[in-house]
């Protein structure tokens, strides 16, 4: 919106429209952010639930690289201007979000390249969450996939497969980067082992990966061996995805809300889970 | 990703990968960006296609001011990094996007705090393309949503209630923001009439307002008179909606991608419809 012609047209507004102020303040309050809605009104075909994978994105998300994320540059405000506008200077790779091919490779599909039909995904959630609380760096395996096929059979064409960790509970406290003290740069955190990588790109159609951590390769990794193997090869990933925890091993559908930023190598995605 | 730890890998990796770089750009030649994907592997539930309700966005997309919505800044580059990164400013009224209350209240929900029930929702639209062809000052009125309603019946608690006036098409011309030479910063297009804002506040539960052009007001607004009816009220907006004329009039539900910025005014989204 221009800001001479909000200017204008606030100062008659301010006066006579102070219901609708007094109305915003009480909706502010009753805009509780609920992780799952049971039964949403448009879900009736299908799906009796929607669960939010996302968590909110501020200066104070972890990242990988340790500097925030995002940064808040406020253009206009209510009070002086008639509205409020931020410009915000955004890491593509911050927050719950998407890693495209092209993030590891010189001409991979960029974010908005990727197929809509690759953007609702059968979810299929591996738990190593008993394993990581032992062992930080550990990794999800071939033997891992193999447990979830056993119990849940094949992975399905198209699917994201979610290393679900436990990590995701972390995000507020310093475990989440699990930072090193004594060797700068390093971090603890799990990931995909490349040999279960390479399975799920050697006999599965499967679309993506996704972790409730910081990066698809664990915390010590000095190769990034699951970028280079998976992303390149026109497959997608996912990074600290939320709320794992609420969903079936097998059974829920991702709807992965990926910018569609021209060129983007990624970037923070909205995502929803239908059960 | 720290820039020195791939520095040092990526110099073992790039000789023993080629293969997989190949594969890349393969994939990349692959990934069309389908508009509509008719039944998607995990819709099997209820649903049988998904249509991408998202423009794609760039410095080219045309935006309320004029200006350029988003400015790249690339922080990292394959050849010499290992991998792609950028850094992006965004204004955060750009593109396909979301106006939270907070756009235009003093202290509305922000986009984060919008919920997750009323991101899911059923999806209204207005067809007023004929009158629009003609007329491109026209505003949707109280009659076209007795109109739609005669036809569909009544507008579902939680639903988005969106205004097709075939502006979509519009998106690579000039005729988009309809800027008159005559009247710098003046506009032309398409947008809700109070009116009918006041209608859809008083006799229904409508979640949303949506717009295939730059703003929920017309072009010629002085006063915007529906911003600051309907987002003051709790309510929230979609500006910038793509493909409402691939959708039936009734019965899509629409899933709101919408941005998770903490405190954040909307922002760029990802919109699918699913029919």
């Amino acid at each position: 919106m221009c800001d001479i012609c909000v200017m204008n047209a606030v100062k008659d507004r301010m006066l006579s429209r102070r219901s609708f102020f007094k109305a915003a303040a009480g909706a502010g309050v009753a805009a509780a952010a609920g992780v799952t809605a049971s039964a949403p009104r448009a879900l009736a075909a299908g799906h009796s639930s929607v669960t939010d994978m996302t968590h909110t994105l501020s200066e104070d998300f972890p990242t990988f690289g340790g500097s925030p994320g995002i940064a808040y540059d406020k253009q206009f405000d209510f009070a002086a201007n008639g509205y409020n506008l931020y410009s915000l200077t955004v890491n593509e790779h911050t927050g719950t979000h998407l890693d495209a091919p092209l993030h590891f490779s010189q001409d991979g599909a960029s974010v908005d390249e990727i197929p809509v039909e690759n953007l609702v995904c059968p979810l299929c959630v591996v738990d190593i969450r008993a394993r990581a609380a032992e062992d930080r760096d550990t990794q999800l395996t071939p033997d891992d996939l193999k447990g979830w096929i056993s119990a849940n059979g094949e992975i399905p064409e198209g699917a994201c497969v979610a290393m679900n960790s436990g990590w995701s509970d972390k995000v507020g406290t310093a475990a989440f980067r699990g930072a090193d003290p004594a060797r700068p740069g390093g971090l603890h955190f799990p990931g995909f082992h490349i040999e279960a990588t390479q399975m799920l790109l050697e006999e599965t159609g499967a679309a993506a990966i996704a972790v409730d951590t910081l990066s698809l390769d664990h915390g010590p990794s000095a190769d990034f061996a699951t970028h280079y193997a998976w992303l390149p090869a026109g497959r997608y990933g996912i990074e600290c995805i939320a709320n794992l925890d609420k969903l079936p091993a097998s059974g829920a559908t991702l709807v992965v809300g990926a910018p569609k930023t021209r060129g983007g190598t990624g970037g923070p995605a909205r995502i929803f889970a239908m059960v």
